[in-house]
């Protein structure tokens, strides 16, 4: 029972069901909660975009400001879309009810595989991401990163465990520091620059003589297609809303509307600094980085600066922690993946669905050894097809119901729509041969997977149905064997509940030697109280085989005779104890699992000590 | 099924006990199978000496000759021995047998924790040093040697688990090759050093300058102690007597005096040769390799030499194959290990012995790196250890009997056990930082973990003993409890059975929501032919918390009232579509499995697709 009690220190008491309602998020948690994954992409997107124009020389940083104003542009057509569709789905909506509910089953399933890829993606992201922040400002512990990587998905994966509401509370606080500090670094960064102070850029090899190509539009595409992965996390929002105290619409739209500002000062706002004080790309130490140590020096702003990026980017991997489940939850009650993921555990989180998110994301962490920009190309195409999904539903839902403000509906989702599905094969035709192409693999192989499970439900249900079923007859024949290998107290407990049973009780006994088969005979003589006993022969040595062949000798002699088979077993007192007896009950479970007609029983005798 | 059949290929088809005796080794089979272990130590016994002469620099590998005559004369003392104790224990009887017999248990014990970790060690040590000579002739492989030295295990284990006749017949070439080999080697080598044709040493940083510092007698003993690794696998012949042919003891006795004369021949041989060529111990390179290279120029007789030295050490494991299960099955009948290495699996091998060997030294393997010379402070310690209660058990025994010829009997073993013990301390001593600590620890912890195991048999056999015990009353009260979750035609089966046990049989019901509960309750009136259905209220969502509250409650009107629940389950007809369903029925056995009074059934219903 130890694994119990530590499941309890860490995962904390079973919460009752009835507390339910209690566990909801205030805007102000709520922003927390729900903002950190968009917010945090700003530590990383800047830099993506630097990456891919790093390859035309330094002089293509130009063309990094109109890319994060297209982005910003991208950020508040998305959001106006997203605040739409929550009024018309108060009781919350992602991607995947959306689809379903407008477009049907087939686009619902490919929404629900890129949601639940991205919410890995992620996790894996942004933890990576964190990680960079403290390296960076740490360089020491660099050859640490995967393992520190794993630590931060293992430490959010028990909080979320724990349940939701306190998840909320441990969150708030650093999503705001986190604002404020960048608001600080942006605001006293433009503030040097208007004054002429930007100093120059440090000498060394960081800055020396990139080259000065020429920029393509297939660079500009890639690196505004890189960008992009600044706008994940934004449906989070609109997914939870049952999440948000009442009234749940308007508290999310409100949290919507903020994040969406917010997210569009601070990324342009680096952005601009980043290409003002010329900083370039460089190993082991991330932009944002760069520039805080040169807004900041080396002050313990700037620490404050990384402490609160690192912190963030771990805790952004939280709204997954928070999504994964919920979308797993929704697809299991749909039959699409199995049923054990709308189950909740007893601190009201689901379980299985944080479990699973962990085991996937520490893997991708530990196969991309952590780097965040080798992540990043597989990132923003679930993302964008999730959106695209849902803006096309919600222009179907506006056409089809046509109430009050439809044209506008329309009009809002529809400019989404293209917009984003633009976006989308933008990012998969230039992202494709970097790691797109797993993700272009993985969704139908996943739709594929979820239709299967479907078919096995449905098939399930179908034949367990008791539409046209009537009550079945009692039993005619029920022989119960007692199958003994020695004779000692827990057979003798056996053999008085085997007694209980049915008249037609038996002993089976397999030999192994023929002097072992008179001593088991001469005691089952004095104990069995005239109980007959087969011995059966075992030229292999195994048990299962000769047991297989007198079931088939017994269940020849009529259609519909039942065989219930007893084990007798001894229970020690001590859980490792168990590793010390032999497994045979076991293995003869397993032997007869497929075998119609015949039922298994153990029938245990407890040890004291 | 399919586990099943990947053991079919890889192990064979099983077979049956009365082929037993025709799995028996003949002389010459049975020297290859028994011989490779002790043979193979020529292949890093001779470089272990100068790893430590090469402290006090070249002059003091002379030394190397007179530790090398040291310990061919060990041979021949461990060796007369042997034989004679062969003659005693015709039945055949290693250190733990004989030791058991002849001095008690404790030291048995000690005898039989000293063996398994040097079957081990024998695993690890000679899989490291036969991927040493594969990547001695082709250093590219030198990356892959970790994997490599796994791969070898692996390979082994495989071929050992189809069962001890064809892994006989698999290993008789390879070491008569290896000896035809090394022999053409040293004759050749002689016959270039007689006739005054030894190239002089090649150029390089290999030769320059080595340190002339003076020889101590502590290193002198430290290279004697590393040398003593050629004797590991000796007691192999002894401890498997009985796998010969009969007459075993006079074949046994034949093999053991010709794998003492051919290992004193190799060992002496080289030893003498590497110091006559000149060479030192150098990185990358093994010192064999080095000769055969020096002697046979880069000419296929130097592949063939290398290529034969890494199968017979690869292959040399295999010796420990045989005996760490069967020391293991000795330990198990005896109650001091599980119960589960004394069976046999279906190939007549004990297979649980075989899987524990390979985790043990894959594991020990992978954290050494695969390196020989670190390996080698941990391995003979035990070895000696075991030489050394086995020849002092001997002395008892002769002195006991006082047969034909004790007086000679007490006095080889009396010489044997002095020598070897004197040896295993000079071993420890000398090698105890450099990693013989770890067996010394290890030995009394196995030791205390024998005791606590057997402690626990012996508590169970008395528990269980039916001295003393009459059969068991009738039952006088029996409930039965079919757990309901829905009603499907699964529980209509289990209705009917539950009804063939006990008129007093009655439904259970876990309350989700109201609204389930009535669908239940209206569905269970159809079809439950009266039986009644109790609903139980869950607050936490758990299905075990109010089941356990209902037995108690039943239970407590009466003393000796047993319940019986029953649990309706659907087997689906693949095996992955169990995953696809909740392991309900897992979770409350194992709530229920330390409570007394309780049995608990699985009905099951067969799906057809």
């Amino acid at each position: 029972m130890s694994v119990q009690r530590l499941k309890r220190v860490l995962v904390g008491r079973p919460i009752p069901t009835s507390l339910d309602q209690h566990e909801r998020l205030s805007r102000v948690t709520g922003l927390a909660v729900f903002a950190s994954d968009a917010l945090s992409s700003v530590a990383y997107a800047t830099e993506a975009i630097l990456l891919v124009l790093v390859a035309a020389g330094a002089l293509a940083f130009r063309a990094s400001l109109p890319i994060a104003l297209a982005i910003a542009g991208l950020v508040a057509i998305v959001v106006t879309s997203f605040r739409q569709s929550i009024l018309a789905y108060p009781k919350g909506g992602g991607a995947y009810v959306v689809t379903r509910e407008n477009l049907g089953r087939y686009p619902s399933l490919v929404a629900g595989a890129a949601l639940l890829i991205d919410y890995v993606l992620t996790v894996a992201v942004s933890i990576a991401a964190g990680i960079d922040a403290i390296t960076s400002a740490i360089p020491p512990l660099w050859p640490y990163r995967v393992t520190l990587c794993v630590a931060g998905v293992l430490a959010i994966a028990v909080v979320n465990l724990r349940g939701v509401r306190e998840a909320g509370r441990l969150f708030a606080a650093p999503t705001y520091v986190f604002v404020a500090a960048y608001l600080a670094m942006i605001g006293w960064g433009f503030t040097q620059w208007l004054r002429g102070e930007v100093p120059p850029p440090p000498a060394g090899p960081l800055t020396s003589a990139p080259r000065a190509d020429e920029l393509t539009l297939l660079l500009a595409l890639r690196a505004f297609a890189s960008g992009c992965a600044a706008l994940t996390g934004i449906e989070a929002v609109s997914d939870g809303v049952p999440a948000f105290r009442p009234p749940e619409a308007q508290n999310a739209r409100q949290v919507l509307a903020a994040l969406g500002l917010i997210l569009i000062v601070l990324f342009v706002g680096i952005t601009s600094l980043v290409y003002a004080f010329g900083i370039v790309p460089a190993a082991g130490e991330t932009t944002n980085s760069q520039l805080a140590r040169r807004v900041f020096g080396e002050t313990p702003l700037y620490f404050l600066v990384q402490g609160v990026t690192a912190v963030i980017l771990v805790l952004a991997a939280n709204t997954s922690f928070a999504d994964f489940p919920r979308v797993a939850s929704f697809l299991a009650r749909d039959g699409f993946v199995p049923r054990q993921f709308a189950n909740r555990g007893d601190r009201l989180a689901y379980s299985n669905g944080i479990v699973i998110l962990t085991i996937l994301s520490v893997g991708l962490l530990v196969a991309f050894q952590g780097d965040t920009h080798a992540l990043i190309p597989l990132y923003a195409v679930g993302v964008f097809l999730s959106f695209t999904l849902k803006q096309s539903s919600m222009v179907r839902y506006w056409l089809r119901r046509r109430g009050m403000g439809w044209p506008s509906g329309v009009a809002v989702q529809g400019v989404g729509a293209t917009v984003t599905g633009i976006v989308m094969v933008v990012i998969a035709a230039t992202k494709f041969a970097h790691g797109a192409w797993i993700v272009v693999v993985l969704i139908p192989t996943l739709v594929v997977a979820f239709i299967v499970v479907r078919r096995h439900y449905d098939q399930v249900a179908r034949q367990l149905s008791v539409d046209g079923a009537r009550p079945e007859p009692p039993l005619t024949a029920h022989t119960v064997l007692v199958l003994v290998g020695d004779v000692h107290r827990g057979v003798l407990r056996a053999l008085r509940y085997a007694r209980a049973l049915s008249p037609d009780a038996r002993g089976v006994y397999v030999e192994i030697t023929a002097e072992q088969t008179h001593r088991v005979e001469e005691r089952w003589g004095r104990f069995a109280d005239g109980m007959p006993l087969v011995v059966l022969r075992s030229p292999y040595r195994s048990v299962a085989g000769p047991l297989l062949e007198y079931l088939d000798q017994l269940q020849r002699q009529s259609a519909d005779h039942l065989v219930t088979i007893i084990l007798p077993e001894f229970i020690p007192a001590r859980w490792w104890q168990h590793l010390l007896h032999n497994q045979t009950a076991l293995l003869i479970k397993g032997a007869l699992l497929f075998r119609k007609g015949v039922i298994v029983t153990n029938v245990p005798y407890h040890l004291e000590e």
